[in-house]
């Protein structure tokens, strides 16, 4: 039992250390190793197997709304960045530089990708030139590079994994819709499937991607109250196209620069979904995406029959379709109770002598920690229902975390009071000028996260300034 | 028509020339477009979903086998790289080097991997400690980078995508067991959904992996009959286990360095599957990894019903799982058959009014461009079958350009002879000499391709020195 006690007693309390906590989950649960190249990380097998489940699901939803998955190459020469002049004043100041091949020195050097807008525009003026070309509808799953000074386990890589998506089309209309359509995919996903609920809205002019028209995000709350943005869409107009002169004969014979979109989501995502709804026994998957939902654990293993009848449970429950797995380990139950306890896996069932002869196991929810005994006389049909409950019951969790933890403010002592008190997400109306974001990054800390979608106007004057408002922003201090 | 016929004229002839007809398929077929950086290209939506479906297969091939998918970094630091000295000898000439991020140069250079021993290795170091953690069999899907000077699509890409498994075991004989499993995985995967026949065996010291102890190889014969390495599989014993200091503590309480395996197949398959089996009518894809099995084509579509009836039959194959799509454009039926042919769609169905009339669709088959009407009631099953013959239709039709290009030679003028006049692989027995090797590549301009597995004794001196030989080896030029 000295392991079990180990391994439950090292990790830090939430409420301790948040920032603490969570490298202890993210190395305990052993989703990643440090690299000798700072920010960059091992993916090992349990976080690799998480993201493919969220690339699975996200690869289908693209797939279903007519997108195509393509390759493009990770280098960029330097003249190429340079193309779309807000784009590389973005983005330069933290691309990696190869400058040789080999023995020999570049005659140009080439950085590694740190978003592939200019590869697609580049890719794009060569095989589009009539109406029929469009709209091309690309993605592709790939990692990109941005060499940051802080970095943070999946929150802030130097390198990372992503899937970006790049349209383009011959209307405007067409294209903003796709850059709306895509966000609520991203919500649906979020919301759905990790159980992460969203505030979608436009980010304002400070805080929208180098070169895009509009951004737009959805932004989630973790259990420390700050906000992650967890994926963006981005419409840019024809201004790459402009400056990457991509052109298309239209129907009316007549020659127009189309119209393109990005968006992309990363393995950030999966700092979100430790940081939602994690506790101080470790990690909690939402069954939608774990890679085992049901950890089948035989008690008193030794006893004859155990192992066969926790086999069986075993593959009744894979036969179901269910991700199930089973501990046959010489390890205590203890131990293994909490080590799958730290891996958030949602479900475990344990099965002794007694159960086998009562027909039955032993289930305990990870959510709730609720134990429950279960006749196996139907348990595929009883573990489903078990699994869609504990999603449903993460989503509702974190809802009321955002719910209790969204407050409004109308003066800027008042949400410097909410921030400094109780943090959140803080609504408060804004007259448009970037001074004011700046004033409150300065004084409150905080900065837009979004004017959100859904706005109310409970007030007229900027929480700031006290100039006209425009719109509603939700801020908070982000990661 | 004017279109149609372009695209029909435009593609050299393979006796004509064959490199050229193969650069003229691969972008006629859209496949790939070139980027800026040279032997850097893109996999367009064509060839990227091909490669997904070889993903996707030799994934659950190596899931079945428990091996499990990490993602690694992609830089490697210099001292790293150089652990292990015949694996940097190998691989520091064409390496890409990074200097700066962002505007600060490194304190050490970077190189993006050639290939993740090291890194492997340095991640081993860090989670091995007990025969309890042992074996690991990961696996990576990702992108390398090697700076080659000459360059061909799918062949030899400066940056190319593949899977590299790597693999740590605290036997021998484990270890060794991987690796011939791992290679028997590529040989059935090429032969059975490739339907490219290979010949399997074991690469000379001269031609091995850097750093390996043993590699072992698949080898595919082209049509033009050179040689392709195809999947490689290397047993590295201990010594990058000693040369990265990795130990565990056995059984019996010893410390021991544990042994190595990797293994790796390319998008270079690709340009395998083009050469092996495309015509002069462009790419011919095996039913098995095709992106589209079946091409619906309405014929004088602009008549009541045609296109109704041509989507009927979509849905009714892409309900029975077959991958169909359907081209209602309004562009020519012949240029429709051109460009599908081009595209190397196993299968055709051509559906017009009188075939409505008749219950019944036309079908060509694109391995032999057989036209043959079908009917529509069971054509589920018919396609089904259809795919099945042509399947082993092409691999009959490969193993067949294999069978009838292997010679064999017992003199050095022999085997000049046969290469010079009508190439494919040449048996020959070899004493074990590097010496010998160099000659025959420098006199006959071959290669040793491997020591088969299936050994033949038509000899017993060396084809080249004329001393006892040790072995038989397939001889040929290779890409």
């Amino acid at each position: 039992m000295a392991k079990e006690k180990k391994d439950v007693e090292q990790i830090t309390k939430r409420e301790e250390d948040f920032a603490k906590w969570y490298t202890d989950v993210v190395r305990k649960a052993e989703l990643i190793d440090y690299s000798q190249v700072k920010g960059c990380v091992i993916l090992r097998p349990y976080a690799y197997a998480l993201w493919e489940n969220i690339q699975k699901i996200l690869d289908s939803m693209f797939k279903n709304t007519g997108h195509e998955n393509v390759y493009m190459p990770m280098f960029i020469p330097e003249s190429l960045l340079q193309k779309e002049k807000d784009h590389v004043e973005g983005f330069a100041p933290e691309v990696a530089w190869v400058t040789h091949g080999g023995s020999e020195e570049l005659t140009e050097r080439i950085c590694v990708r740190p978003t592939s807008e200019t590869l697609f525009c580049d890719h794009y003026k060569n095989i589009i030139t009539s109406w029929r070309d469009l709209p091309k509808k690309y993605n592709q799953w790939c990692s990109v590079v941005r060499w940051e000074k802080a970095t943070r386990p999946f929150l802030r890589h130097r390198e990372f994994l992503w899937q970006e998506g790049h349209t383009i089309h011959s209307t405007v209309k067409e294209a903003r819709e796709e850059t709306q359509q895509m966000l609520a995919i991203y919500a649906e996903f979020a919301e759905n499937y990790l159980a992460m609920p969203v505030v979608k809205g436009r980010k304002t002019e400070k805080e929208k991607f180098a070169g895009a028209e509009e951004t737009y995000t959805i932004e989630c709350m973790m259990h420390d109250k700050k906000a992650l943005q967890s994926g963006t869409s981005h419409y840019f107009g024809d201004g790459f196209a402009k400056a990457f002169d991509i052109k298309f004969t239209d129907k009316d014979n007549t020659l127009k620069n189309p119209f393109q979109t990005s968006w992309g989501m990363s393995t950030r995502i999966i700092g979100g979904i430790i940081m939602t709804h994690g506790d101080d026994s470790g990690l909690k998957l939402p069954p939608m995406v774990a890679p085992i939902q049901v950890m089948v654990i035989p008690v008193a293993q030794h006893k004859e029959g155990v192992i066969d009848a926790a086999d069986a449970l075993l593959q009744r429950l894979k036969k179901a379709g269910i991700r199930a797995n089973i501990d046959v380990s010489d390890q205590s139950p203890g131990w293994k109770f909490a080590e799958y306890e730290m891996k958030g896996i949602p479900l475990r069932l344990e099965i002794g002598p007694r159960d086998i002869e009562n027909s039955q196991c032993m289930s305990v929810r990870r959510d709730t920690l609720e134990k429950q005994p279960l006749s196996l006389s139907d348990i595929e049909n009883t573990v489903k229902d078990l699994l869609d409950e504990i999603q449903k019951n993460m989503f509702i969790e974190a809802k009321q975390n955002l719910d209790n933890n969204t407050f409004k403010a109308e003066t800027i002592e008042e949400l410097k009071e909410i921030i400094g008190t109780k943090g959140g997400f803080v609504k408060a109306m804004w007259c448009g000028d970037e001074e004011c974001e700046k004033r409150l990054k300065e004084e409150a800390g905080v900065t837009s996260r979004c004017i959100p979608f859904d706005q109310e106007e409970f007030a007229d004057k900027c929480v700031c300034c006290g100039k006209q408002a425009k719109h509603m922003v939700v801020w908070a201090v982000a990661y």
